[in-house]
């Protein structure tokens, strides 16, 4: 494996010295891009997740394209519920459907343990070949979904307006819950240590339903699985980055969670939260997606309203609060990202 | 008018003295409730809203089947838009359409201004009735959608996920954003004016999609024009509450915009938030609705844990911190009710 040529992304995680902010999108391997929807064209989503040609290939996309300073696998959060015998389907447009949810105790006994190395091999290929397709040029990013944000979709079985299903579940059932969530700990902290492992340089856990909860619920039934998982993971110094969407309150607690980066939505402040919680973690975010619909002098506008917010000094991995959204032209976010490469080198004098 | 047997929530809302801590539901003349469903039968959802015995009829079932100490008029935020022109439609289960939405000068130039008590005639008629037949058991509260709240739907014509139609407005053309939210105040403190002449005893604005802004967004979109609205309505000494829904931040802003109560959803701590903003106002809220799947003892010890962490003495309307979910069991709302009526006592001696 050769050395790291930009490792911007790696210092800011640990709030080493860096000559600017790095950047990179979530979803930058998307829709968005028409090199992407060629590849797309030719396979459904998943069997791009299966094949770690196709993986590899649309992983690496954003980084010729729009110029990112990190790449993060093209992957799911629900190959781990699938790894664990759960039947997966992707609707177009309607998003992933588990068509046998999990509602009682008997479906939840059937979940299987899983080893990555056997049950999920097809992902680690993806990072191998990634690794070597990448050459070294950004580091690679492996991601997860939190335990709760797992067992929401594996409980409602398909979108949901009210998450009806899983907050019965929790609420009449707490023991029931907790298994599941204890198992899917067990899953996630694995399977997070196989892919750095095989090359992954840096991971995050995406915690996209956690904003769902009360504060009471939300530490008991999501934060204290995350810290779990971060102290099982074997890992040398790759950074873990932790992104609770949503979640306004309890940042104290989020910040002391063990991971180095905690990921913002753009319903906050960074420069608040930054007050807040002091300079212990790193902070990753968080520019509203649709930012990017507008013309390029409001991004360069808000980007640095951003930048200014965060203030001087390393830990600041500039991002979206969410995923680049699949109408957003390829032009608006290489907009951003020569916006953060140029303007934020003032901040790092 | 007669004397009202029940001011119990008038005075919490101007933080007088109660023996007890009021309670009201979102949405709790609703699907939940069989009586409500029957009535549905007979009528679609904007024929009742039409038709003032049947929303007089919805309006009080839950204060003789539930027990709550305050009405609320059985209506829809989008009778707004409608009146100023807009096709509205309602779908089973697929909520609200717009056929032709707002999305240019043209279509924010037609519509129309609106005189409530000419093309929302039925809505004035519809509190005469209700105050009638409540007989001044409980006051009766009024509402409309704020003006972000109503152009959001105006714009997207639809529900959305990302909203991306009304964030590119706001962001590509803000001119034309501010001239039809401008449009949208005066309309909705004309209609509130109107409501209040003709017997309401109180009016909430619904900001249900306040949340979706980033800070400085909303108070640009949303937050001024609320101000304005409560500056420009008429009352006497009718409270005003203010709900912005999912908005966690701006609270001291918030507290600031001339409403009496501010309405809270779940996820925030209801005594945090009575800390930061002091006792300028009151506070309405703020169960997580999907408690009330729980089990009796529960759903007491979640309501518990909200009067405790908002404490002693008055300013607390209690209610969930969104509307009633339509599968609730109309008995759990019940429990409820009763459990606030005997449990709140001890925080007023």
């Amino acid at each position: 494996m050769s050395e790291l040529k930009n490792d911007l992304f790696l210092r800011a995680c640990k709030k080493q010295p860096v000559e600017r902010t790095p950047i990179w999108i979530m979803r930058q391997a998307g829709r968005y891009l028409p090199e992407y929807r060629a590849v797309r064209e030719k396979a459904d989503f998943l069997t791009m997740c299966k094949t770690p040609e196709l993986s590899a290939e649309v992983t690496i996309q954003p980084v010729d394209l729009i110029g990112v300073d990190a790449a993060i696998l093209f992957s799911d959060i629900l190959v781990i519920p699938e790894a664990m015998g759960m039947q997966l389907e992707m609707h177009e447009g309607k998003g992933p459907v588990f068509p046998s949810p999990i509602r009682d105790e008997k479906s939840a006994d059937e979940l299987l343990d899983i080893d990555p190395f056997m049950h999920l091999s097809y992902v680690l290929d993806a990072v191998a070949e990634t690794k070597r397709e990448l050459n070294g040029r950004v580091p690679l990013i492996g991601f997860s979904g939190s335990p709760w944000t797992l067992l929401t979709y594996m409980v409602e079985g398909r979108g949901s307006k009210n998450f009806a299903k899983v907050k019965s579940l929790i609420y009449n059932n707490p023991k029931l819950a907790h298994k599941i969530l204890d198992k899917l700990s067990n899953a996630v902290a694995g399977y997070l240590t196989a892919k750095i492992e095989v090359g992954v340089d840096a991971v995050q856990i995406f915690d996209t339903w956690g904003g769902i909860l009360a504060p009471d619920d939300f530490k008991e039934f999501s934060l204290q699985y995350v810290e779990k998982i971060i102290s099982n993971i074997f890992r040398n110094d790759e950074p873990v980055i932790y992104f609770p969407k949503g979640v306004h309150h309890s940042l104290i607690e989020i910040s002391n969670c063990g991971a180095n980066v905690i990921g913002l939505d753009w319903t906050m402040d960074i420069g608040d939260v930054r007050k807040v919680i002091g300079d212990k973690v790193a902070l990753q975010g968080n520019m509203d997606p649709t930012i990017l619909y507008s013309p390029e002098e409001k991004i360069k506008k808000e980007a640095l309203k951003i930048l200014e917010s965060f203030g001087d000094g390393s830990g600041h991995v500039f991002n979206l609060g969410h995923g680049i959204l699949p109408d957003v032209e390829p032009q608006k976010a290489k907009h951003l990202v020569d916006v953060i490469k140029t303007e934020s080198i003032k901040f790092h004098k």
